[in-house]
């Protein structure tokens, strides 16, 4: 540990990229899987990043029209019988609640045991489509009560057998938008909408450049007609599927009984969507840009965008507390990206290089260091997070001047080399199955082989099986197709009626 | 319901608070139970109102120095049972997982049953005081680490027998502070400082002037040593706990082994601190504000602080929209209370008188209504939600201009209502049982009997028989205590050691 304190995590990323991934994620004390297996505790430098994405996905999905409410954690294991009814593969791992009571144990004096034992068991929500759709059911009577557009922020559970910290636990966090409409084409046009709402936040908040595609039918959510998403690349190649929407058609509405009265006074079943991202997002932030060293936040969701530490050394002790602490006022009244800087002077008894080494690994853009020294030359230290390289010294007078624009350069570094990597490990040249294969087929410890392939699919039966055997998946036929005529499925070589994304995936 | 929507809500206070309070609720559409006894529903509207709290609270509970987190929601039994161990009075109805999975029942075909049976049960989390605690004693080590405070936004669940919209839910909303500190004293202060911000919270931001003090040893939080609460007056005149703040000493430290080296090189236990408001509060605020005809909502927590209500009749019908859209537009400029003025324009497909009525009736601050012979007069007429009064007419050309200090004169009224009728009805000069038993012998249908009352009490057991006879209970020993030297118990003419507040309470 005291180790790795000062040379950043270990292993490093070509090493073994997922316990790097793990590593980052607790020095950078983002989030621990605790207590309970398979639920992860969110720190608050973790939780801190979450809001700060919260806050803007917030303002976009109510710029959309929807208003956030909040429904119930427990559905009664009716509600999901009818769901499981109406939807084939539905999901079956969830959290039973079967007791409503802790009693002493006669067996076991000093023990408890569960109690009160409910007629009806409760299923700790999933996802809520049906609780909310039940609901709907209850408001929705005639077309002006049209459209109804509602977004939760909610904690959810499934089981998970092999949990991994922000990427697969039990609970997690998300905001789900449920919506409903007189027409198909209303619907469609939600659920696309927001899926574009989810792809700009990940370019432009998250500088995560992300594809965006329909899922094929086989990877849909259950019971959707259309799924939709955004799917990101790791910086071991991988994708991760970071956010999607869909169109539920009148499924769920059926399921549910929403109907309404239209304008020429008939019944008839709304069309529903529902889009959702959750904190799988942390893990894919990480995944995008961190380094050996450890987190690399790009400037909007970091907590801290500009950490300085003073040096106090001897009598000048007291005088670099001071410049510290106004440098941190002055840098507080500038502005990036509309609002405040985030900035703060680090007055913690810790040592110096302590905190330097804190704050880097924990992915603050920005270091500013000040002893005796500097004060009298009237310069500070400045150690970007986002190069590897010496710290800068900048004349004191200017540091005002150049912290807004530093953080834009910062974060378009971020989104730059996450678009050169997305767009040099996209494959587009392989035509056949042992090119497939070979595309595939590299070492697992090798984080910087591999990656996306974009090749002509025929969507045949005896492609998923090839799919399933190599661990390889389409992560979406791509809006922009580009799909010449008389292309060849790459699998199968029968004729090809789409061009798809593959990619192994988290 | 048709004829309740044009008068208001049946019943009206004075025929029954209680029924009244549910019908404001539920004609506001603030939240509804549904779906699974003793949960609810928060609908957009009253979730709204709940963001706004929100909002403010956590500006409030950061400015202290707390950082939000993230914990479980499941907690293992054996947490539970150690904490049990340490705390007398702990309550066990809560809900239990058993179960991970929902499989086929042979038993019942078309049905699920639990399946996968977990080893250990799990506690969905009634408060996190346990798990935090066990956080905590991981991530501190020295003194250094002190003090660690982290804030939980968080659903929690207790199983609730006699369930009430908003107050007495099985799963409810809160905030739960939890705070860790090398010294007593230290842990003492956060535990009044954040009852300071909820006791100022309360009363700017919520027009509802509690009182503050310290709860008698029998109403404490099982295991804490002081706990402090602000208590609001219901029109009704019964007491409403809106907020606590518990010093809880070292048993918690004790529990979950939270110990710390302090600058001397010695081990020892912190001292912690924990504090919470709930969406309890939105019932407090309906009850403190609202009237026969509905919600009304002070307009720092009002999710539209104006509404305009075009009346687009005949050719001159665009033309109305049109200057109905200018209008909010112009008002969205101006500021209230530091941030842009709520405003929309209603320009939804329904009849103009009941669109207004449904803003009066979710509690709207001001509503403006527009019709073509308004719009001829250069006018428009507003109607105050805090008067029961004909609209006003308005030069449209002085709207903008009157609406922020409209605002925060209805903001004022509300409060001066409130901070009236818990002077008025807060007795002081009860001496004796007989005028005790009097105080609170009131017609339970008569709203507008009863109140607090203000006495020296003796703290002695015979006291508390008498109160739960009478249920009354002593709110709290408020801070400003004014007890004459000499003074006798007003239940048992014993002496008496402090002044109480004696209330019937939610």
């Amino acid at each position: 540990m005291a180790k790795s304190k000062n040379k950043g995590v270990s292993p490093s990323r070509q090493e073994d990229f997922p316990a790097w991934f793990q590593a980052v994620v607790r020095e950078g004390e983002v989030a621990e899987l605790a207590h309970v297996r398979g639920s992860m505790v969110i720190r608050p430098w973790g939780y801190a990043i979450w809001e700060l994405m919260q806050a803007e996905l917030d303002r976009q999905i109510k710029r959309s029209g929807a208003s956030n409410a909040y429904f119930p954690l427990f559905i009664p294991l009716s509600y999901i019988e009818s769901e499981a009814e109406h939807v084939e593969g539905f999901a079956k791992e969830m959290a039973v609640v079967t007791h409503h009571r802790l009693e002493e144990d006669p067996d076991n004096p000093g023990h408890l045991r569960p109690g009160g034992k409910l007629t009806e068991p409760l299923i700790v929500r999933p996802t809520s489509e049906t609780i909310i759709g039940k609901s709907f059911a209850k408001w929705i009577n005639s077309y002006r009560d049209l459209p109804l557009m509602v977004n939760q922020w909610a904690n959810v559970v499934r089981w998970e057998m092999r949990p991994r910290v922000l990427l697969r636990t039990t609970e997690f966090l998300w905001q789900e938008g449920h919506t409903a409409f007189a027409t198909e084409e209303e619907a469609r046009e939600n659920a696309e909408q927001m899926l574009e709402v989810y792809r700009s936040f990940a370019d432009s908040f998250l500088a995560m450049p992300v594809l965006t595609g329909e899922k094929p039918e086989g990877e849909r959510f259950p019971g959707a007609v259309m799924t939709l998403s955004i799917e990101a690349m790791m910086q071991d190649g991988k994708a991760l599927q970071a956010g999607t929407s869909h169109y539920l058609g009148q499924s769920f509405a059926e399921a549910a009984e929403i109907d309404f009265l239209d304008r020429e006074g008939e019944r008839g079943l709304v069309h529903t969507a529902s889009w959702g991202v959750s904190t799988r997002l942390l893990g894919a932030l990480i995944m995008s840009h961190s380094d050996d060293i450890g987190l690399r936040l790009p400037p909007t969701v970091a907590p801290q965008q500009v950490v300085i530490v003073p040096i106090p050394r001897g009598d000048e002790g007291p005088a670099v507390i001071e410049a510290a602490e106004e440098l941190a006022r002055e840098i507080g009244e500038l502005s990036y990206d509309g609002v405040p800087v985030r900035v703060s002077a680090d007055l913690r008894d810790r040592e110096p290089p302590d905190k330097r080494w804190e704050w880097t690994r924990k992915g603050v853009p920005v270091v500013l260091e000040l002893g005796p020294r500097d004060l009298k030359e009237g310069v500070v230290a400045l150690r970007r997070r986002d190069v590897d390289a010496k710290p800068e010294s900048l004349e004191r007078s200017r540091v005002a001047d150049a912290i807004p624009a530093l953080l834009a350069e910062i974060q378009g570094a971020y989104h730059r080399v996450a678009a050169e990597q997305l767009a040099d490990r996209t494959g587009r040249d392989v035509t056949d199955l042992d090119g497939f294969r070979a595309w595939f087929d590299t070492d697992p410890g090798d984080a910087s082989a591999g990656g996306f392939l974009r090749a002509p699919w025929s969507e045949a039966p005896e492609s998923e099986e090839i799919l399933e055997e190599l661990k390889v998946t389409v992560r979406c036929l791509p809006f922009d197709q580009e799909l010449p005529p008389d292309s060849r499925c790459v699998l199968t070589g029968k004729p090809a009626v789409a061009e798809a994304i593959f990619a192994k995936a988290y």
